[in-house]
């Protein structure tokens, strides 16, 4: 059978980006300087900033790219590319440095959230690998950042699993967490980056048993009376009685998963106040989205379980970065800016530099890009305070800084994505559609 | 750093999966005999079938799914479950049987496209994983058909990889060859599953040289003169003409990636002819989803490369199935269905079986499942010639039935694809909102 997990991303990729590799090395080009960056030309209708995530996780893979025997064997098997590729391969090493926005930041329109500097081999090989996870982790931390949002404090618990491939599942965990998520029920996600994980039971445990009184009598002899009984497997005023039998008014919770949740929180809240289970909290799952947590502000709720809506990124699953050639070393060694003129299609050339421009109340004002000659933008910085420089490092000749991995880049990340999304100008967050939160703007040094 | 692939699938779950075997084991109901079904209540709006996939990368994964120190010493760490829940995961191995739609089939609202059948605690484990896949290769499968249908047998190419996670990138790439995809950009697609993999070069490389021309010349020298060029960087017309130039009328392919393609494909197709280079082939990409291939039927395009459309599943990115107790052993031993009464989620409780009934053309009439007690639906089977069987051996007893997975899996998934479609009512294919192509009905055996 086919062996179904790689042990190196190098293959997670488009064909092109190798034959491109091959074309170059025979020709020279592939050794010339390159820089090119990560942005997006627009946000989803409507949204008014996006979130970036996945750094860690790129940061993560990008240790992992080697092309080994089974790569190889196959690219050769297959006459992918040729022998000399194979062999650049067989030596692959990103040693180029990577610079970006700090994962769990905003970004807008134009953006340049990711800027890539090496030779164009080893850049252009990255580049389906970082769009990949760029792409499906902000367009779930995009999504996710809405709805924490709407929830006003009250914890949103991630839960949508089963609607995403298995292991993407994993990053949106990851990412809903990065965007002020409490916890996931993915259990591999807690296990790779230490995120709380939270879940007990469904309804296939009420069906299981003869009757509830016995399903929710054995959850709480197991998993004691601070567990969340779901009570609407049959009838959920019934379904609160037989919690409170089983667990008493120390029960941790009950979970409403159907029906009317606005109307139902109020009647099982005052039944449970009645009962004198005034801390048993109340969660709330069912298809919800941002807009259904908003709507949900003024019940008795105590928490949201978010699944399809968060990871698919609530209408908008993929963003659609892009990974563009913007500058590059010419045949007499000089490094200048590139950009395509395609209908619709056309980017600023030239690497770009980024910054918030603040007020006096720290709120954004304006997204700064600073395009010009690459020596000073790379120098660029400004004694104006208002200014705040977006870019940090992530890769410095090849070594990747280990900040932003693991567990602790998460941590990094969803207080780099708190403190950002605090900056955003007054009513940045309203779900309402609107344009960006704040303009982008360009000033061009040296012109 | 966190080690960022999992050895094993076992932890790709909901932390209540293994809560709920926690309880079931401590009061025995763990090892009654239980039935899921696997199935969505309703389409997305407006379509008028779905596509099964996933079933071939389902099989492989459960020969993985295993617990081992990793798993079940982070598991004992966290304290997610108890020693002698530990001590079953250690010896986890599914030994139940399923039986579900063979992969690339055509499915309904109700369809029982997986049937689960073992201990609550071997099968219940199993969910999240199960739709996982299911869902997130169905969504992709059931778009990538609709694309397949309105290109009219003109090869379609999945090259979505950049748009969606790295790892669902592969699985979609699988799920549109299922759909009739005629190839992928993505290598690691190819490498497991045998696909056809395909692409050239992007912009980036055309820039990287110092002009059009010196990076078709390198482009051709490399990859020879069937390449196919990407003749939209600067200007069309120009770009034909360079790339003529550099390859002359032998040139495989062009490929135009932006603008008006309809306009752009006759005024190039022209452009081509004239210079006498009649088998040179146009392949368009640019955010091609259904409706801008259809709208293409008429322009002179001899292939479409399609990307965020079919990875996202055009507008339907995961489909809604669940996986429902329906049937289970009660305290007396007997097998007795089961079903929540949770309002708008109601299911109709017991084991289905399902046949498609076909009129004397062998076009579909209708989806017909089958419930009633067990015995009667497990024996099942209608000497009405009217009626084909939809369920095909999966897993019988813990042994995976190896025709599903792999390559082989893949090409009789396509097989079966083409297969079904064909026998769909006429109008079935056309992409205009509509209701299921065929009813569902539900015969009870035994009333």
């Amino acid at each position: 059978m086919t062996d179904h997990r790689p042990a190196s991303p190098a293959l997670l990729t488009d064909r092109y980006e190798l034959t491109m590799v091959q074309a170059a090395l025979a020709d020279g080009t592939a050794r010339r300087r390159c820089v090119f960056e990560v942005f997006t030309r627009r946000l989803p209708p409507g949204r008014r900033y996006g979130v970036v995530a996945g750094t860690g996780r790129l940061l993560e893979a990008l240790e992992h790219v080697r092309f080994d025997t089974r790569e190889l064997d196959w690219l050769a098997d297959e006459r992918v590319v040729d022998d000399a590729t194979l062999s650049f391969l067989a030596d692959y090493r990103f040693t180029g440095s990577m610079v970006g926005y700090a994962e769990g930041e905003m970004f807008f329109p134009s953006s340049p959230v990711l800027v890539v500097e090496g030779t164009f081999a080893e850049a252009v090989l990255l580049e389906t690998l970082v769009l990949s996870i760029l792409n499906y982790d902000s367009a779930v931390a995009s999504a996710a950042s809405r709805m924490t949002s709407a929830a006003i404090g009250r914890p949103c618990l991630e839960m949508g699993s089963r609607r995403a491939h298995e292991e993407a599942a994993v990053a949106a965990a990851r990412a809903a967490v990065v965007a002020g998520f409490a916890g996931t029920s993915n259990l591999e996600a807690g296990r790779r980056y230490g995120l709380a994980t939270i879940g007990t039971a469904a309804h296939a445990f009420t069906l299981l048993h003869d009757d509830e009184p016995s399903a929710f009598a054995s959850q709480v002899a197991s998993l004691g009376t601070g567990t969340t009984l779901l009570v609407d497997t049959y009838d959920v005023r019934r379904g609160v009685e037989n919690a409170l039998a089983a667990a008493g008014t120390d029960l941790g919770a009950v979970r409403l998963d159907s029906g009317d949740l606005a109307v139902l929180a109020h009647e099982v809240r005052a039944q449970l106040d009645e009962a004198g289970a005034r801390r048993t909290a109340i969660t709330v799952t069912s298809d919800l989205d941002e807009y259904a947590i908003a709507a949900l502000a003024a019940a008795p709720v105590d928490s949201y379980g978010v699944g399809t809506s968060v990871v698919t990124g609530s209408g908008a699953p993929t963003c659609g970065m892009v990974y563009k050639l913007v500058a590059r070393e010419g045949s007499d060694g000089v490094l200048a800016p590139v950009a395509k003129a395609a209908r619709g299609k056309a980017s600023v050339g030239g690497r770009k530099a980024a910054a918030r421009r603040l007020d006096s109340e720290d709120r954004a004002l304006e997204e700064v890009l600073v395009a010009g000659p690459d020596e000073l933008v790379r120098g660029w910085s400004s004694a104006d305070a208002s200014l705040r420089g977006l870019h940090v490092p992530l890769v410095t000749d090849g070594d990747v800084d280990t900040r932003w991995i693991g567990a602790d880049g998460v941590r990094r990340a969803a207080e780099r994505h708190r403190t950002s999304r605090d900056e955003l100008p007054r009513g940045a967050r309203r779900l309402s559609a609107d344009e960006a939160a704040v303009p982008t703007v360009t000033l061009r040094l040296g012109d």
